[in-house]
């Protein structure tokens, strides 16, 4: 089943800073501007929340029109809404890449990665 | 009194965006956007919210390291910290602003001009 994602119009600008003002969306902004132009299996971003609080995150954005998600059998595909964004508000998201791949890991990955 | 502002090195990416994730605040920098370089009363505001909800608003935002607000006489005085933000942040706030100023404004001001 498709989920439900806004059309480029329907992307608002307060819809999408309120939702990227929380560090580990931003972490998952900078997973996906890493790999930019390949969809990631959710199981990308397991260093980053739990598997319930990552689909929280991942509906979120959705809803804000910053990522696709996409079925893929049992998986979900997750890539950046980048033409959509870029087209709606010039310059924003590579502004807020720039600094987002700079930012100190959430703590979970630190947990994680130690 | 002077109140409190975070340091160039405290302002966070995720705290801003939070902040200006909202229509009321995104029109008050759309407004300080338009008169740049000069610090407004509070009174140039109040087509955009009630007086307290100003207060709160500013309040937030001076937290966040988006504007400065500064005393005078019984008065408080508003700038944006437009050299700290772009040096924090370089691109994010005209990518900002220049949304935020084609926004239809909040409610409050349409009651106002109507």
């Amino acid at each position: 089943m498709m989920l439900p994602h806004p059309t480029v119009d329907q992307i608002s600008l307060p819809h999408v800073l309120a939702v990227l003002g929380d560090p580990t969306r931003l972490a998952i902004l900078g997973d996906l501007a890493r790999r930019e132009g390949t969809a990631l299996a959710c199981s990308n971003f397991i260093d980053l929340a739990s598997k319930s609080n990552l689909s929280y995150h991942f509906a979120k954005m959705r809803e804000a029109g910053i990522i696709r998600v996409e079925p893929r059998g049992t998986a979900r595909l997750i890539s950046l809404r980048r033409a959509d964004l870029d087209a709606r508000f010039p310059g924003l998201l590579d502004s807020i890449i720039a600094t987002a791949i700079t930012l100190p890991p959430p703590e979970k990955r630190l947990a994680t990665t130690a």
